[in-house]
């Protein structure tokens, strides 16, 4: 069995060195042997063990007959759409971690694999080497699911962690991340919730079956949240984690999704996930909660995803994998300024009934090390829009951060 | 498309209700609808909105040639298996929650089901709702896995919780859990560990491709464990669980298993599972660390994983679904004796040196709480034999827990 690898960088090296590490295991549970043919690339990798499978034309991969299966691990939506569906217009499958790539144009990939008898599959594109593409269109099919709850960026929960264990700023929590390899040197993909917005867009996609944009996705990054507020978090028992979240009623009439910060309760599963870890939370109907762990990015966690993919692809040559995410219709969520949470506040000053006048009911939250001159409270549950009101009511908003 | 229940008891009407009440959102996945057209049951259920499917022979279900699938939910091995056995002869594909009968004649069935161009599925039998058997067959196949974690039984995590958040007896605890309706009146099978070791064997085998006989695994369970314990794990912040646990070294040259409570430290991620919610820790060599989390029981929970298996067989008629567990062969299991711990220790008495004389290099621990005059201390890691060689030569020895 021979395939191509397009991109010769961290993932898609990573598959081909664990293609051959991990032979022996590989070999056994596939029809035949798996064998890199091509790597693509425009650059020249000069005493690289793979030297010889460099190639810089696409076509000499497009026109070899012996090519059935394509992994696409270069990133960005071109060429990578076009080589895409180039190979899947022949019946070569395709299997990606290009979450961009997915997020935009998923459904309209899928199709094209189906009419030509080949599959799609983009298992690492979501959460790295988290099994959660392929739970989500196997496992859950007999699943309503009703609440997905993602930390899908290692980055922002690498920053968060040390921020919360250190007591450091965002800033220096930010420069440790750099300088250990975990954010790039413009962080704001990440810091601003874009990559976790568009992870959360392909997993709503699959929840609903159709295709939700992430340009339609409210998203807020973590920038603003503070070592202040860390400290009334533990104070409560609670975590910070930056997390994209779809929840729908269960009468399904209403769908809404979110990217932004969260206070997760010490109770819930998500709570303890720290570092670069990532985790998805499923609620089901029937099955009720779910939680998938893992490592969401890195080379071998990412590119065993991939393999993974390749695996399947190869068992079922000829054949269309099936995906929940079955139409590029677009969604429509629900208005976002009508989803209720309860928030927690952190306004100048010490008069706690100009709150209740502006909030409600209130409950007032102390934590050793806050601010002075400032009072903390969590509100009852209410939509964003009458939150919104309040909030503009009341003199001195310092900070809020949702509840989960 | 046209199906038979097995077993009308908690997983049987499960499957069957879940079916009905999820409907719209299963029928978008399979090819044909799904419709339960018989429940082989020796029981009447005069009342039941089911009763006109009750039937109480099997060769009904088995001549009706629109009967493409099985669910077997009685549980036991026979006549379980004679009901399998004959269903998968005829190319009628079987899915089970039966995880007595999975440990002993798996890749019996798995074998009858390939020459009859069917499946034999058991998602159902480990974990309850979680998926983790078609993830272990499909998204772990690129993986070397060298250690497999697992709080697979919700009984005795639920004792262990009520003990630990409590501070009541295992004989209090179990009480509890037995009018919650989570403990059988005879509770063996859980708090000695058995259902746990069952389900860890059935892992094990998917580890490592041939059989793991649930008879050969060392098994203990929590009856020993006391609130003492449980005060000495919260101030060294770890967390006593019954763990089933597979472990091998990297060059494939020693394979354990062991079911025991164990001590987990606080940054591990089986350390926040609690109540009756099991887990799963699998680490492999690329894919680094994964965990799966969900409900390990329950009819709803484990009806779901059992329609998960009918929609996937019923997406696959005529042919057979690959499993990782392909052999019959028994795994030789490696000389328990020499696998390698740290142990957590108490004794009677206050005098360490002899402690330190008997088993060398050891940290001291206190707790508030803890009995009086007694010494407690984890041991550097040591095998087994080592241990137990200590242990016999110091006078005293009040209880030991191993670290995971």
């Amino acid at each position: 069995m021979q395939i191509a690898v397009l991109g010769f960088g961290t993932v898609g090296s990573g598959v081909v060195e664990l293609i051959d590490r991990n032979r022996k295991t590989i070999t056994g549970t596939v029809p035949e042997e798996i064998h890199v043919k091509y790597i693509l690339d425009i650059r020249e990798f000069p005493g690289n063990p793979y030297e010889d499978r460099i190639v810089h034309d696409y076509d000499i991969i497009l026109n070899d007959p012996e090519i059935r299966i394509i992994c696409e691990t270069m990133g960005g939506k071109e060429p990578a759409r076009t080589f895409t569906e180039k190979a899947l217009q022949r019946g070569i499958s395709v299997c990606t971690s290009n979450k961009e790539l997915v997020a935009a144009f998923g459904p309209q990939l899928m199709a094209t694999a189906k009419e030509n008898h080949c599959s799609y599959l983009f298992e690492a594109a979501v959460g790295g080497g988290i099994p959660i593409i392929r739970p989500m269109n196997t496992s859950l099919t007999p699943e309503y699911i009703t609440d997905i709850a993602g930390i899908l960026n290692g980055t922002t929960n690498y920053i968060m962690t040390r921020m919360e264990r250190e007591n450091v700023s965002f800033e220096d929590a930010l420069k440790q991340a750099q300088e250990n390899g975990y954010a790039e040197r413009d962080p704001s993909a990440d810091v601003d919730g874009h990559d976790a917005c568009r992870k959360i867009a392909i997993l709503s996609s699959l929840m609903c079956g159709k295709t939700v944009r992430y340009e339609d996705i409210p998203c807020e990054g973590i920038r603003r949240i503070t070592t202040a507020d860390m400290a009334y978090a533990r104070k409560m028992g609670m975590a910070v984690k930056l997390l994209g979240r779809s929840r729908r009623s269960e009468d399904g009439s209403s769908f809404y999704v979110r990217t932004a910060p969260f206070l997760v309760p010490a109770d819930h599963p998500l709570h303890s996930v720290e570092d670069v870890f990532n985790a998805v939370f499923v609620h089901g109907t029937m099955v009720d909660n779910l939680m998938f762990y893992g490592r969401g990015a890195g080379k071998f966690p990412t590119a065993s995803a991939v393999v993974s993919d390749v695996m399947e692809e190869a068992r079922t040559l000829g054949t269309t994998i099936p995906c929940t995410w079955s139409s590029a219709e677009t969604m429509q969520l629900s208005d976002p300024s009508q989803e209720c949470f309860r928030h927690f506040v952190r306004v100048s000053g010490k008069d706690e009934d100009a709150v209740r006048n502006v909030f409600g009911d209130v409950t007032f939250v102390t934590a050793e090390g806050a601010p002075e001159n400032e009072t903390a409270f969590i509100t009852a549950e209410m939509t964003e829009k009458c939150f919104e009101d309040a909030a503009a009511r009341c003199a001195g908003v310092i900070g809020t951060v949702r509840l989960l």
